[in-house]
């Protein structure tokens, strides 16, 4: 007797798991330890940046009253009566017709509101002359025009890149309170796994989706337990499904999830007092996918065929995971792109293609079957063909879902 | 008197860059640890994948020659002689109109060529009946249909992703060549910098570009030593500068590398005998950017500018250090985009604005002028404007670098 399972779209399958993301809170990790994290409050500018009037050149602060009317005829001297660098705060005060001679970043002496570069003047022993005019401020980094002491630069729920690095040193965040990470574990279910150690026997094969999905969570920068691989066995999957998800945010299992004879993990969610989200999703590969939640924590039962395992993690795993750190943006990036080349196979669900984006066209990244395993190593992003359409044609516009593109490009095309 | 300094056009300035790079070599790590690394050398299939003949899904292994003219009002039945789940291989084979109950990944039984799903019978206690017949090989995954032995799967230099992983699983690769990576130093320059944790001082400024290239580093999977920051005084910058240089592959400062009257990292790479490759590049930000070379190894020289220390490091440091690890894959991820709002500024240099990029359009992250901080925050992308061109109107198609794009949507938009 096989089970009848009504697919569900994506979205919607999407949303359903969100719902469900319990919030982890917060914890505090020192600055050089945050990149990468979600910041769990926002960031206020503790001062304004710059922190006063300085100078962005190296040259000389003058009072630009003073150069009024200067020319290439009609050069006007100063009396240059400091010297200071980045870091110095001159004593001294600007007469008429006196400048300080400034670098880079220092702060702008008393009276000065303008700088004129090195190249904008003739020097001479203890002079400088200029022979043009200039305007208050020019030539002058104003206090608070980047920011304004107490602003919110930084929402709460932000990904923490290296600029907000730069941010937070900037404010004296030597602490940083983040979202506080899930525990996550993984747990490869099927009889015909072997570890990546051992020789190929007849009808097995190396498991790959548990290191795949380590790599995974690694690029979200997230770490992992392991509970091995577990036999086709109903009683004995039961414990250690039992056990990992007691000891998880979300556990993650891979295989079991079918109609198969052995596919034990709906009678476990069923044994837990899981409750089942969906099993099937309208979506080529990981129709099977099924999402669960028992004790406000995560069941995921990703399929066993590395695609569509590889495909489930992203989609629904991944969004989930970055819920729970409260971050802000949950979704894959995604764009469009001109198709590369046909793509002639309809299918009434929605496809999701491993394929190569070169930041104008995308192109399917090889063998396209949800066992496949060579168009994952190969593609950095996901085609997305909504279900029901027919082929498409190489230059049709698709949606592209981004994976991994950050790895650059191997040409400088600027 | 100041220097005159001829900039280099940012292509030129590139290349010139990698001509230098030092090659690292390899070693090898565990397969958990080679995620975000570069190969070292291709992935060879040590075995067809599938390494044998099987069923995709549920249900019974046939031979199809038996399914031959078989209809709804002509059902066939087939006696099925055993069970076998994944990982198990039958001892049977299969005579005229005998089935084998088969799941999902295991191996075909000799003689079956062909599977019939669950969903595709009729099952009563000893036998099954189909009312269509089946070709050979439908409804089997082929041996050798996604890879085949010996193949050369994923070339050497290419980044090791989540499906990299996956197929080295596959292949039995517990251990992986990996290019060595780079000892990178960092050593900010510059009277006016406090550290993250003091308080602010007049005309002072905490450090900020020091935590920012360690995240950018940390962003590339890479680790570095901090060699503090130097005030501006030549003697002691050599010292420190001439340490930090032997103890890396490549070194890099910022601050110190303009016109001014401190900035003595010129004279410093002259002490060292440090080949200039160039001291000016035709970009703003970061024109000032200068980088050298001393026994074959980098002297990065980066603005002390927070905005043009970034676009430094992602434009120069960033491919050389690829290029040391032998990446095929050493320029940033590039895109078209419409601008989303009218930019007027036209400048000689080619401009590397901080943008929001989000799939469709771009647009500048806020404040502009290369000390500015708050954009590089904000931003995930760069815009680039050739140098000459006059101000750009919304809706124009300008060149786009991703830089944090993999950070993700707010929007789930498919």
């Amino acid at each position: 007797m096989v089970e009848k399972r009504t697919p569900l779209p994506v979205a919607e399958a999407v949303e359903r798991v969100l719902e469900h993301a319990m919030s982890l809170g917060a914890e505090k990790v020192e600055l050089e330890e945050s990149y990468g994290r979600i910041l769990a409050e926002p960031i206020i500018a503790s001062s304004d940046v710059p922190p006063f009037d300085r100078s962005p050149y190296d040259g000389f602060a003058i009072r630009s009253v003073d150069s009024t009317g200067a020319s290439g005829d009609n050069r006007v001297a100063f009396n240059v009566i400091d010297h200071i660098g980045a870091g110095e705060v001159s004593t001294k005060k600007l007469a008429p017709f006196e400048a300080i001679r400034i670098m880079t970043g220092a702060q702008l002496p008393e009276e000065a509101d303008a700088v004129v570069m090195f190249e904008q003047t003739v020097e001479s022993v203890e002079s400088v002359t200029i022979r043009k005019p200039f305007g208050a401020v020019e030539n002058v980094s104003l206090q608070g025009e980047d920011l304004k002491k107490n602003e919110v630069v930084i929402a709460s729920g932000s990904f923490i890149n290296p600029g907000t690095i730069a941010l937070l040193a900037t404010f004296g965040y030597s602490q940083v309170a983040v979202s506080k990470q899930p525990v996550v574990g993984i747990l490869s279910t099927g009889t015909e796994l072997l570890s990546v150690g051992d020789d190929l026997a007849p009808g097995k094969i190396r498991n790959s989706n548990g290191p795949m999905i380590v790599a995974q969570l690694k690029r979200m920068g997230l770490h992992c337990k392991m509970y091995g691989m577990s036999i086709d066995q109903l009683d004995e999957s039961y414990e250690v499904v039992k056990k990992a998800a007691a000891e998880t945010d979300c556990l993650i299992t891979t295989g079991g999830v079918s109609v198969g004879d052995f596919d034990f993990l709906p009678a476990i969610y069923e044994r837990l007092g899981a409750e089942v989200l969906f099993n099937k999703v309208a979506m080529r590969p990981g129709s099977v996918t099924t999402v669960a939640v028992a004790n406000g924590r995560y069941l995921f039962g990703l399929s066993g065929n590395p695609s569509a395992c590889f495909t489930g993690f992203e989609l629904f795993v991944r969004p989930a995971l970055l819920k729970m750190m409260s971050a802000s943006k949950l979704y894959l990036p995604h764009t469009t792109a001109r198709l590369g080349e046909d793509f002639t196979k309809a299918n009434p669900f929605t496809r999701f293609i491993r394929a190569l984006y070169n930041g104008d066209t995308v192109s399917p990244a090889g063998f396209n079957k949800s066992n496949a395993v060579s168009s994952i190593a190969r593609g950095n992003a996901l085609i997305v063909l909504p279900g029901g359409t027919r082929g498409y044609q190489s230059g049709d516009a698709v949606d592209v879902l981004l994976l991994g593109v950050e790895e650059g490009s191997d040409r400088w095309t600027l």
